[in-house]
């Protein structure tokens, strides 16, 4: 089935959704981006994502394309045109496809380019991915030095990913300086003797907006939180391990560069903030 | 006049050249570039450029999307059709649109996305810029890693542009570890005693095909080059410094955050290197 899909205003049929050669986010990487996930057709923490739109947005001179409200009404027709019950919406504003390419920013009345589409994926909450654990390799961390602006900049990443399959694992956790940065598409953490450690907020990784409501919740349920960087050799000591992602919620790492994290299968902390998660997010879901 | 453009073996209006909005170049910033000048309606150094498309793709695990003759051929057909005697030719390619997003790379038989469109500028090599010569601004260098693979991910080349702008200069020179690595979209050089100083190749630069001819060209005329980082400071107490680009050629750069460089006009080097490289490349044009 062909995907309805949001392109400048108009709803369109996924193989004739496109964009001017000139999109500053084809030509420059100069754009943004969220992922919401949807669960019984509702998004989850939609506040946070266009609160974190913005700030992306801002952080490099761009305005919201509209309200957040009017935002929201998108994705929403989006969930009820592609019959979405699980999975996610993908959102990305570039600065416009001005008439040429120019390094230099285009005129401030260019129209934002604003794209949005679906993700129909039945099961997303229950994985049986979950109940079994992830396994990663560690990378260098080569990005720019902006991580905490969600731009589309994601080659690294992506080639990351390629790097974690020639191993035969899921993903890559990026480390520079000597400390786990972040993971390809999500937020590392690991847990020792009951606390959780996850690397602080700076422009070092992407401020997840699963990563907040997690922590949240987790201090909520009187867990002991540390934020601050941690290296490879200690999630491979560690008891347990873990990610966080707008779209794997909270999904459990059993497998270090080779090493097995704990027992080899996932945590009870990882375990208990994933239901939290899932139960806490259905709830506050709009 | 509406430019007449190249887009996945079709020649069309430039505005009704599009991609879709799956296409990796858009979402991902999974893209190379290159850009060839036109002097006379002749291709400036095209072997060069398509030898350093075919290494781009080659870093990122993506074949030529066709033979460096067809994409000659292309490029003289836009020159035609265009009737460009002066300026540039653009040229991307993207590892294409697969179906959906993915970080994963798609699958191998996914064909490639391959642009191409003109910038007709009359008076190119006859700018009275180069009489004047530019000047930079230096910022902080917070790229990735690999600047040698010639990606489209220049949204941090556009900010350093539009800081240079707001700081009522031209251009930005990029410092990492107290040491210049290069401009926005240029390679750096200064001039002391006679011995032009430039940055060696490493995976810190862009591998400019310009630099290389205007280094063959240096030595042929036996000026004294050396290959090693160097700092501002030097820049600024330097008796010349200039930039080079396929677009740009030789220019030279008369201020350097503030401070005169030599005369504050541009030097006798970067006149010469200018006239010899736009004479020869005249003549090895195709």
């Amino acid at each position: 089935m062909s995907r309805i899909v949001y392109v400048n205003g108009d709803y369109v049929p996924e193989d004739e959704a496109k964009v001017s050669i000139f999109d500053r986010g084809f030509l420059m990487a100069d754009g943004v981006y969220e992922v919401t996930s949807v669960l019984g057709g509702k998004l989850i923490d939609f506040d946070g994502h266009a609160k974190r739109l913005e700030r992306s947005l801002t952080e490099l001179d761009m305005a919201m394309p509209m309200s957040a409200d009017d935002l929201l009404a998108i994705h929403r027709e989006l969930v009820a045109k592609n019959g979405i019950d699980e999975g996610m919406i993908y959102l990305q504003v570039t600065r416009g496809a001005p008439g040429d390419r120019d390094f230099a920013f285009p005129p401030e009345d260019t129209p934002l380019t604003v794209v949005l589409f679906t993700h129909n994926k039945p099961g997303l909450a229950d994985s049986p991915v979950a109940k079994q654990g992830i396994k990663v390799i560690s990378i260098e961390d080569i990005r720019w030095g902006r991580r905490d602006i969600k731009t589309v900049q994601l080659l690294y990443p992506s080639m990351g990913k390629m790097m974690a399959k020639k191993a035969g694992v899921d993903d890559a956790w990026m480390v520079e300086d000597g400390a786990v940065t972040e993971g390809t598409s999500n937020n590392a953490y690991i847990v020792k003797n009951g606390t959780i450690i996850t690397r602080q907020l700076s422009t070092d990784i992407l401020h997840g907006i699963t990563r907040a409501a997690v922590l949240r919740f987790a201090a909520e349920a009187q867990m002991k939180v540390e934020e601050r960087p941690f290296t490879i050799e200690e999630a491979q000591n560690a008891d347990e391990a873990f990610i966080t992602s707008a779209s794997t919620f909270v999904m459990p790492v059993v497998e270090v560069d080779g090493a097995t994290v704990g027992t080899g299968r996932p945590g009870p902390v990882a375990a208990r903030l994933r239901e939290i998660y899932l139960e806490e997010s259905r709830n506050a879901a709009i």
